[in-house]
């Protein structure tokens, strides 16, 4: 099959091979793939991956032996491949297995090329009124989701979200959704805007709309900055959920985090099922991000193109 | 002026004393306010309540000795006037004060007349795009976001609204936005359908839809069987938030509630500013909700109207 393989530098593989599912998975057909600032970190060099790079898809069922039914589906997936015999596994974190495999990213081939496996567990149908290009945006709606999952986000609530990228407008719109006093802060006035039509408060970083304090702060700059200026904008005993991953270390004044008594939550990969409610009922509004598309022969170019400043998501379809 | 007046029972009075603001309080001219079954409870003895019912509304401001910037402006206020000096008002719990009178329920004339007064940081301004229809329902709607502000709920979760009346209808519409697994059950196949317009999934009590299990269910049925339905849905170690109020006692078996590790909730007024943000970017919606418009002078007419099964929000104009 045609893939894109990353071994150091990015090359399209005309013939490399179709994996084979193993017992448990299934082959999919990739329909559209999203592209993603892991997989821009990957290709600098984050986590050492040798591969395939791309974890975000809606695809087609094509094989599925212990699970028939699924054929033919339009299917997305859980990135995390789970051993689903460890500790972490039976204390129902798959996704905090030691032994995981996560596609395009460690360990499993991912999404840039026409097909790619995972465990029948993994995937989730998608309902025929979310559109492919909605549901390619599943896995990182998730993410955003996850906020919410992992700590109380309360109506009365002060939050901002730092970081006007794909996964940032992602955050805000689903933060929006729990009716808190929300302020979106990025530096793109165009991606701002796509919020702004939605509703919400959005500034400019570096003006005086964005010296504000907020009981919660979501980092999703993917900078290493932004945890500093989120330590500004987070009150005494208020928290801050990170979403950036960088490839190389930050340096953060942890004696702070003590003094002022700040939370600070990490935070990944998220649930797909309230990801899926939330796109076929309406609640977010995903096409609008979609910048550009680029066929899998040109995948290299799409990489380049999603690199760029102020570029939202780009596709790739095979 | 002209108020519906409750001594055990209800009539029109054409010259009742238009109430004159105290200090740090307004007087609020009425444009539209709604009947709640607090209300209806009133009028069969809740609280032994005498005065004018009513504390939905929505209207102008007609004096404000202190706040001239109020003058004009369209209102909607909150119900619990506190006396900013004790214990409760000091630790930030004004709806708790022991002090405190409450708007058409507890010690202060309310909204079934022609002018009310409210303390002047009680009243939160309606913006432009808000219609007075929409207006009406802050105060049920704050009700329901009282539900996250009280608890956590989760993405993932899977919750189930009891009570297809108003503030059970507002509820699942709030709750909707988490992206829970959300499931209203109710009597009224028309009430129903309004949730299942906006892609809630339904179910009649008492049909094998309803029998399932759920980590949070919200008890907004008004009415004492209601409990007993969401002891036997939620799961062991999952909560039941209580919203409905009852005139008399209902009996709970409190040592299965320990057995099975359950959290009750009690969760009465909410917080109105969220409840306007989520109406401003129309994340709910709450016109479909009303089912007839009267005439101040037909009042009693109104609040038999809204006593009748299956009617939802009835409306009082002077």
């Amino acid at each position: 099959m045609r893939a894109l393989y990353f071994d150091g530098t990015l090359s399209l593989q005309e013939d490399y091979t179709t994996p084979a599912p193993a017992a448990g998975e299934a082959l999919v057909r990739m329909v559209l793939s999203g592209v993603c600032n892991t997989d821009l970190e990957i290709t600098r060099g984050y986590l050492s991956f040798r591969g395939v790079p791309g974890h975000e898809f809606v695809g087609i069922v094509e094989r599925a032996d212990d699970s028939p039914e699924l054929l033919g589906q339009r299917v997305v997936g859980e990135i995390n491949a789970a051993c689903g015999q460890c500790h972490a596994c039976a204390a129902g974190r798959p996704t905090h297995c030691p032994n995981r495999t996560t596609l395009g990213i460690a360990g499993r081939d991912g999404s840039f090329a026409e097909y790619l496996c995972l465990p029948v567990r993994n995937l989730h149908r998608v309902p025929d009124r979310v559109s492919d290009e909605s549901a390619v945006f599943v896995e990182p709606l998730a993410a955003a989701c996850e906020i919410t999952e992992a700590l109380q986000v309360r109506p009365t609530d002060s939050v901002v979200v730092l970081g006007d990228g794909k996964l940032g407008l992602l955050c805000a719109q689903v933060l929006q959704l729990t009716g808190c006093d929300l302020l979106a802060i990025g530096h793109h006035s165009a991606s701002l805007a796509l919020l702004g039509q939605r509703g919400i408060r959005t500034a400019l970083a570096d003006t005086g709309e964005a010296r504000v304090t907020a009981d919660i702060v979501v980092e999703a700059t993917g900078e290493p900055e932004g945890y500093e200026a989120a330590r500004r904008i987070v009150r005494p005993r208020g928290t801050i959920v990170l979403k950036s991953t960088y490839h190389g270390a930050i340096e953060a004044n942890l004696t702070m985090v003590v003094v002022d008594e700040v939370t600070l939550v990490g935070s990944r990969c998220g649930p797909f099922a309230p990801a899926l409610r939330l796109l076929s009922q309406n609640l977010v509004e995903v096409t609008p991000l979609v910048h550009a598309r680029y066929r899998l022969a040109n995948g290299a170019e799409a990489l380049r193109h999603a690199e760029q400043n102020g570029v939202l998501k780009v596709l790739i379809e095979p």
